[in-house]
């Protein structure tokens, strides 16, 4: 696990000079002209989802969904999809419940895109177009850096659909590679979480989608109750169990995601919660406690740079717990779902 | 609390024998005849519209997603939403977010329809039809029976777009007394979980919308720290974090997503958790704990009878904790999130 979170930066950099595939993708998706996308995937690659879910409806304007694929595999829904992008997500391309949903919204008329890290896994097979995710092989069993690899793969497709041309990823590997070696007070925060059965992360907007991830890595690494909210969906309900000292993280960076975290942030300090902050300079500065993640690459970008402190996080708090963090219990590499 | 939970099958039974004003936005949504659906919700009714996405793509053929509202109010996405039908869903109607998306989506071109519980709401306004879910006044501040209105009337809409007529919701009314009346073992459930600080909730299809408003119920009503998952999600990742005695409430009724559960039960099985089921006779047999949903309503209807021993274990959990549970510290009963 901490020799693919260190293989990011270098994974980052190949992508973004190389990328023609993506390109090609892009041109059959204008062919196609579709009205609505749905994304298949389950897991870390669900998250990935949500992140190209904003992409697809900011940069693109078309509005997205993600689909539950139990509609196709329990009950046979046959949905007329025939001016829908469906694309699926999934590191492995072998749970089977996915590629099923895949092949059954081919067959119900979408235009079908698998992104993977397998170009010969029954998901790359049931689509009609692959993408090559370029993670390289992933051993560890909590997925870090095919996270990244989905991340930055979504991007560039959909600002290359928005007529983009990359944005700022290039500074993205220099970032990351700083981020990884120096992320400040990350042994104070394994200290705090030591003694720690529950936790809640929280962001919005594009930052929603490291919350949920960040959340997942927790409690599949270190067996820690990580629960995730939009910072909106918090406060419609959950913030109930919030009391003095409950250990929150919260991501806002630079942006309007990060903006709306601030009634968030206000509400959490009113109930005396244990905050902890990544995201920018400023709430950090403003709380007092948290890690910094450079904002430059812009809020579109900063889920990337974003997950990397909790990746840290999860391998040294797993380690300090005297867990393997390679092998969590009742984990396997490859989920089958039906 | 207590009195709203007791108020459903009365309510059920004026929705069923009176819901004209549904039969009508059927035909203004034929008339329109969408190629999508969108949901904008928060909280307890954005889990109504995860059942209703199932309703949507089962029933009708629809594909449906659940939108992110802040990428319009935090981002200005301007979709082009002109064949798309968004449902706004919310008990007050009141919140500013929502009711600007929806307000946002009738200018991008979409057929809007809010089903609230005020006609005279911001929501119910910006949208061009409006559902009234007569759930009657609402005062807890945890939801419940405007939870239960909304699957109804959400039911009842779909159904009557697929060109039925109301399957068996006229039992509901009658099962819904008998399992408030005799909720089984609830009191021995209670005591199990005085001194618990974390569960998981999960189930799979139409019971996981069950699964999440059970788990919410639990959060902000006994400040538990519950998650839902559903139970194909659980196995890619979060399951790590559930070893000998972990406390698991499992959703599985009749039907296809309750079969689908077996792997789910068997894992925990072997995981030695402390699992408790909510479901099918079958099923609480075999593992030895339950409450009994009946399950003559088939899988459809099911949540809304499903989610009634989550609201009782919620309301007198909170009590043997010495928490109010129409107070939840923290919680207004309208929440205003920007």
């Amino acid at each position: 696990m901490e020799r693919e979170i260190r293989q990011q930066p270098l994974m980052w950099s190949n992508l973004i000079d190389q990328h023609e595939e993506i390109l090609n993708v892009v041109a059959a998706i204008r062919a196609f002209a579709p009205r609505s996308i749905q994304f298949i995937a389950r897991g870390t690659s669900d998250h990935a989802a949500i992140y190209a879910k904003y992409l697809a409806e900011v940069l693109c304007g078309l509005p997205a969904g993600l689909a539950s694929p139990s509609t196709m595999t329990l009950y046979g829904a046959r949905p007329d999809l025939s001016d829908v992008l469906v694309i699926g997500i999934s590191q492995s391309g072998g749970s089977p419940d996915l590629s099923h949903a895949m092949g059954v919204s081919r067959e119900c008329g979408a235009l079908t895109i698998a992104l993977t890290n397998d170009p010969r896994s029954a998901m790359a097979t049931a689509a009609k177009h692959h993408i090559d995710m370029r993670a390289g092989e992933e051993l560890a069993v909590a997925a870090t850096k095919s996270y990244t690899a989905e991340l930055l793969n979504l991007f560039l497709l959909f600002d290359a659909l928005a007529g983009g041309t990359g944005g700022a990823t290039a500074m993205l590997p220099e970032l990351g590679e700083q981020l990884i070696n120096d992320a400040g007070c990350l042994p104070e925060l394994v200290d705090r979480f030591q003694g720690v059965e529950r936790t809640v992360v929280t962001g919005r907007g594009y930052s929603f989608a490291t919350a949920r991830e960040g959340a997942l890595k927790l409690m599949e690494t270190t067996y820690l109750s990580a629960q995730a909210f939009s910072g909106a969906d918090l406060l419609h309900g959950p913030i109930a169990m919030i009391g003095t000292g409950f250990p929150v993280l919260l991501v806002a960076g630079d942006g309007a995601g990060g903006d709306a975290m601030t009634t968030v942030v206000e509400r959490l300090r009113e109930l005396d919660a244990d905050l902890f902050v990544i995201g920018s300079q400023a709430i950090v500065d403003r709380t007092g406690a948290g890690i910094v993640v450079p904002g430059h690459v812009g809020e579109k970008l900063s889920p990337v740079l974003e997950i990397l402190p909790f990746q840290l996080l999860a391998l040294n708090l797993a380690r300090a717990k005297g867990i393997d963090p390679d092998q969590p219990r009742g984990l396997l590499k490859v989920t089958r779902t039906l």
